[in-house]
C-alpha cells in the first residue's frame, strides 16, 4: 500500500485494520522525516496519530467539522486532508504551516487557532451557526489537557453543556502542558484516568456533558469504537483519551518537555542539529532570574506554562523551588496574580510571550495598571526576530500596552541594558513596569547603562550630530546605529538617541532637537501604527519638524522570512538613509 | 444603638445578635437611601448584607483580606470600613466609588475590580505574597455566581485548589448574573441548592476544593457559623452560599434584572425618577434588531450577559427567540462565537460595551481578524459619554482594536449613519467589522447617509473649505461641525469631514487636503495617543501639513463630570476653534 497517495480522509475509511496500523507507522515517519529537517512540534504531533487516523476513519470530514487546538497537532490530519506531498517529497516542505492554515485546505482547516483554548467557542459559533440553518453533522473540538486550562476553554464548556444538539469535545490527555501540567483540573483528570473515568466528582459531568473513557488514546480499534459511540450524538459529550506524548519516538518519549517543540534534530540520536554558542535571551534571563533567586528572598516568578522562553527547565525550575510558580496557560490569572502578589508585597516578575500577552490586556488595564502596583512584566518574542508565524507575530504589544495609561513600557537595546533595566523594575515600588526582551543581533547603546530609570520617558542622546536626528528603540538600536553610520560616510552627523521607554516620549528633548534639527526619524521593532513613533509624529504635528516613522505595518505576514521582510518594510540601514537623504533634500 | 457610629469591622464584633440583626435593617435603609438619589447596584448589595456583616464578625480585617467580585456588591462592606457617612448624611454622597477603591480605605479595599472574574486570581498573588513571606491570615474572594462564569475565575479555582494554606472563595449564590445565568456549571450551582450541597459531580470538589454549602445565605447566625468554620483553614475551601439579590426590598425582589444596577428611583415605588423621552442608542438598537430577527433568518444576537445595553430585556429576549444566544459573562467566547458563527455561514452581530471588549483582544487579533470573519460588533459605552467610572472607561477601543489587522472599525456620526453602517456589515462578508454605538448628544452627518461601506477608508467631505480641515469623527462628529460654525463667524471657511472609518485613512483625501489646507485637525471621543488622529499625524510626517489631534489624554479618570472633563481635554468648540486660530497665525 503506497499511502503517499492518500488524498483526503474518505480515502483512510477504505483501509483494512492491518494497513490502518501500517498507516499509523508511515505518519510516524514522515512526522519525524519532516520536523527532522525543520522543527516542529513533534510530541504533539506523535500522540495523536491514531487518534487523527480513527476521526478520519468514523467521521465524514469535511461534512463533518473538527477544531484542533492547539492546531500544532495537526501533521497527521495535514497528511489526510491533500498535503501529504508537504511530508514525503522534501521540495515542498516549507510551504505547509505548522498550525492549520484555511488557506492550504479551506474545506479541512476552519481557523488558524494558533493560540490555546479558543476551539470549543469556535465549535460553539458553528454548531449555533448548524443549528440555525437547520443542518445535521458533527462538530468536534479536539483539545489538549494544557490547553483545557485557559480559561476560554471552561467558558466553551459551561455554554456547550446546555446545547440540545451535536457536540463532541475530544480531550487528549497526554499529561503535559509544555511542561507537566498542575492544578486542581489536572488532580481529577488523574482520578478520572486511575478510576478509568469512573471517579466521583468529574469535572466534565459536572459542567453536564455525557463523558466517555479511553485509557488506550494510541490504540487504533478502541479509538474508532469510542468515536464511533460519540459520533452523531444529539447532546454534548466528551470523549477523554489517554494518549502518550511523542508515542513512537524513543528520544520524544523520554524527553517530552523538549520534545513539544524542537528545532531541526537527529532523527537517531534526538539531538538538536546545531546549538547557538551566542548568548541568547533565554540564558541570560535565566542566570539573572537565578541569581536574583539568592538575592531576592520576596522574588516571586511567574509563568503560564512556557518556562523556556527564559531558559527554565526541570534543573532550573528544582533551583528556583518557591519563587516559581506556574499557573498553566492562563495569561489572564498571571497578570492578575502579578497584581496580586505585588499589592501583596513582595517582587513577581512575569515573563511572557508578547504574543500571548494579548490574552491579558484587560487584566493589565484594570488591575496592574488602574491598581497602579508595581509588578514586572518581560515580554519575549517580540518584533521581527520574533517568532515568524502569523498566528505568533510579536508586533502588536507596543500599541496594545502603550496607549493606555500608567504602565511603564521599557526596551532596552542589548543584554546590559536589560539586566540594568531589570534591576531597576524589580528594586522600584511605583509602577506596574514591562521590559522588552531585545531578539535579534542587538547591541547596547553604551558599555554601561544606568541603573536607575525613575526619571521616566528621559531619552538618552547616545551621539550628538545635528539636521537629521534618529530615536531607535529597543532591539533597532543597533540599526540605528549602523544607519547613522551610513550616513556619516554621506557627510551627515546624524545625532543618534536610544529612547529606552516606549511608552511615552521625552518632551523636552524632542523640544531642543528643533532647534537643529530638520528630521526625526523612529525606528520600532513592532507595528507603526499606533505605536511609540505615532506618538512622537502627533507631539510634532504643529512644528517644522519632519517625521519619518518607520517599523512594521499593520498587517499579517505569515513565515516570513526576516531579512526579506525587513527589506519590504524598509528598515535596512541602507534604505533608511537613503530615505533620510530624500526627506531632507 | 447608633449605627452611623460604626467606624470599622472591629466594631461590629462588639454588637449582641438581636443588634447585628438590626443592622442589617439599618444597613438595608442605608442603601436604599443612597441608591435612591444617585442609582447603583440594588440588588446585589441588598443581597449581600447579612454576609457582609457576618464576614466583619467572623474575620479579621484588615489582617484578613478579602476581594470582591464584582466589587459593585460593597455597599455595606463601605458603610462597616470607615465610610459611614457617605451614606448617613447627604453631602457627601457623592464621594464615594461604585466599587472598591484602594484610595478611598488603603487597607480595605485592595483593588478596584470593577471587572468580573479576577478575584480568585487576585487572591491567589496575595496568597503566595503571604506564604513567601511566612504570614498566616485568612484571604477570602468573595466572588458573584455570574462571575464565576468569566474564564479567568475557572483558572484562578484550578490553580487555588493545589495551595497547601489558606484560601477562602466565598461563591455568593443568588442565582442571577445582570439577567439570570445559565449554561453547564449552573445546572450543577443548581442541584447542590437543591441537595443541600450533597449532589454527586460537585464542581468544586471536582476542581479539588473542601467545601460547605449554606441555604440561608441571608441568615446571619447561620452565616457567621459556616464562616467561622472555614476561618483560619489551611487549605483552599468554597463556602456556598444561597442569596437572594434584591433582598428585603420588594421592588427590589420582584425585579431582579432591572434591580441589578438602577437610575435614581423612588423607595416607595421602585421606579425611576426620570425617563429619558429621547431615542437612546439602546431603543434604537433594540428596534433595529429586532426588525432584523424578522428579515434575517440567519441573524444571530451575541451577548454577552448585558442583554440591556441593547434595549433585550425579557420581553425582547423572548421575542428575538433563537436569534439570540447569552454566553454569560465570556466576551473571549462571544469573540470566539462570533467568528465561529461567521465561519459557518450565519450572520452573527455581537453588541458589547468596549470596556469589556478588552477582555477579548486575543480572539479579536487570532479568531476574528487572522481568519478575516465576517462577524460583526457593536461598541457601547465608548468614549466620554460612556460610563464615567475609572473601573469602565470607553477610551481605550480605538488605540486596541485599530493597530492590528483586518478588522474594519466604523465610527457612525449619528443614529442614521449607524443603522445604515450595521445594514452594510451585516450584509457583507468579507470583513470582520465593529461599529461603534454614537453615545451622547449626537447628530448625523448627513441627512441621507450612504448604503454602501465597501470602498474602505473612504472619508467623506460635509462642507469644503480651505486652510483648516476638520475631521470629526463619530460621535464627535457635531462637535466638529459645531467648531466650523464657529470659525465660520470668525471668517475661517473650515472643511468639515466625516472620516467614517477609525481603523484607516483615505491617504488620496488627505494628499489633496495639502492643496488649499495649512491645518488638520483631528477629534476623536477616546484616547488620543495610538488612535485615529494618531495615523494622520504619522501620515503627515513629511509634509507641510500642520496636523492637531485631540481626544482624551492617556490617564484614568474617576466620576468625571463630562463637560468639565471636555473643557480639561480642551475639546469644547470654542476651546477647539481657539487652538485652531492660533496654529494657523
Amino acid at each position: 500500500m503506497d499511502f503517499s497517495k492518500l488524498r483526503n480522509p474518505g480515502d483512510v475509511k477504505k483501509l483494512s485494520p492491518k494497513e490502518l496500523e501500517d498507516l499509523a507507522k508511515f505518519c510516524r515517519e514522515m512526522i519525524l522525516k519532516r520536523t527532522a529537517v525543520y522543527g516542529g512540534h513533534v510530541g504533539p504531533d506523535l500522540g495523536v496519530v491514531e487518534a487523527t487516523i480513527a476521526l478520519c476513519r468514523v467521521f465524514d470530514f469535511p461534512r463533518d467539522k473538527i477544531v484542533w487546538d492547539v492546531s500544532h497537532q495537526d501533521d497527521v490530519w495535514k497528511m489526510l486532508t491533500g498535503r501529504m506531498e508537504a511530508f514525503t517529497k522534501p521540495e515542498p516542505y516549507s510551504v505547509i504551516g505548522e498550525y492549520t492554515v484555511p488557506g492550504e485546505a479551506p474545506e479541512y482547516d476552519l481557523f488558524y487557532a494558533g493560540h490555546t483554548s479558543p476551539s470549543i467557542s469556535l465549535s460553539l459559533g458553528l454548531a449555533r451557526a448548524r443549528d440555525l440553518k437547520g443542518e445535521k453533522f458533527n462538530i468536534i473540538s479536539f483539545i489538549g489537557d494544557g490547553s483545557l486550562s485557559g480559561g476560554e476553554a471552561f467558558e466553551g464548556l459551561n455554554e456547550a453543556a446546555v446545547l440540545r444538539s451535536n457536540f463532541i469535545v475530544v480531550v487528549n490527555d497526554n499529561q503535559m502542558s509544555i511542561p507537566h501540567d498542575h492544578g486542581g483540573l489536572y488532580r481529577n483528570l488523574r482520578d478520572l484516568r486511575e478510576s478509568a473515568g469512573a471517579a466521583t466528582n468529574n469535572y466534565f459531568k459536572a459542567i453536564g456533558f455525557d463523558y466517555m473513557y479511553l485509557a488506550e488514546g494510541n490504540d487504533m480499534a478502541k479509538l474508532s469504537e469510542v468515536f464511533a459511540r460519540a459520533k452523531d450524538s444529539d447532546w454534548p459529550v466528551v470523549v477523554h483519551i489517554n494518549t502518550q506524548k511523542g508515542e513512537g519516538y524513543a528520544p520524544a518519549e523520554a524527553h517530552r518537555e523538549e520534545f513539544h517543540a524542537m528545532p531541526p534534530y537527529y532523527i537517531k540520536t534526538g539531538t538538536p542539529r546545531s546549538v547557538d554558542p551566542q548568548p541568547d535571551i533565554a540564558s541570560v534571563t535565566r542566570d539573572y532570574l537565578l541569581a536574583k533567586c539568592e538575592s531576592m528572598p520576596e522574588l516571586l516568578i511567574v509563568t503560564t506554562s512556557t518556562p523556556e522562553i527564559f531558559g527554565f527547565m526541570e534543573k532550573e525550575r528544582r533551583q528556583a523551588g518557591r519563587h516559581y510558580l506556574d499557573l498553566c496557560i492562563c495569561e489572564q490569572t498571571g497578570v492578575s496574580v502579578t497584581a496580586g502578589a505585588a499589592k501583596g508585597g513582595i517582587k513577581p516578575v512575569y515573563p511572557v510571550a508578547g504574543t500571548f500577552l494579548q490574552r491579558a490586556i484587560d487584566q493589565m488595564i484594570e488591575d496592574l495598571s488602574l491598581d497602579n502596583l508595581p509588578g514586572v512584566l518581560i515580554t519575549f518574542y517580540c518584533g521581527v526576530y520574533g517568532i515568524p508565524d502569523a498566528t505568533h507575530l510579536g508586533f502588536w504589544d507596543i500599541p496594545l500596552l502603550t496607549n493606555t495609561p500608567n504602565l511603564v513600557y521599557l526596551a532596552p537595546s542589548g543584554f546590559r541594558e536589560y539586566t540594568a533595566m531589570l534591576d531597576w523594575a524589580l528594586k522600584q515600588d511605583k509602577y506596574p513596569v514591562a521590559v522588552r526582551a531585545p531578539f535579534g543581533p542587538v547591541e547596547d547603546a553604551e558599555e554601561k547603562p544606568d541603573a536607575d530609570y525613575g526619571d521616566l520617558n528621559k531619552f538618552k542622546i547616545i551621539r550628538q550630530g545635528s539636521e537629521v536626528a534618529i530615536i531607535a528603540a529597543g532591539a533597532f538600536f543597533g540599526r540605528g546605529r549602523e544607519t547613522a553610520d551610513l550616513l556619516k560616510k554621506n557627510g551627515i552627523e546624524a545625532t543618534l538617541i536610544n529612547p529606552r521607554f516606549v511608552s511615552g516620549i521625552d518632551e523636552g528633548m524632542l523640544k531642543d532637537l528643533e532647534k537643529n534639527h530638520k528630521l526625526v526619524i523612529t525606528l520600532e521593532d513592532g507595528c507603526v501604527e499606533g505605536g511609540f513613533g505615532a506618538k512622537i509624529a502627533q507631539f510634532y504635528g504643529l512644528s517644522l519638524m519632519k517625521v519619518l516613522t518607520r517599523g512594521v505595518p499593520k498587517k499579517f505576514v505569515d513565515r516570513y522570512e526576516v531579512d526579506e521582510f525587513l527589506k519590504e518594510c524598509r528598515l535596512t540601514p541602507a534604505q533608511l538613509a537613503e530615505d533620510i537623504k530624500k526627506a531632507i533634500k
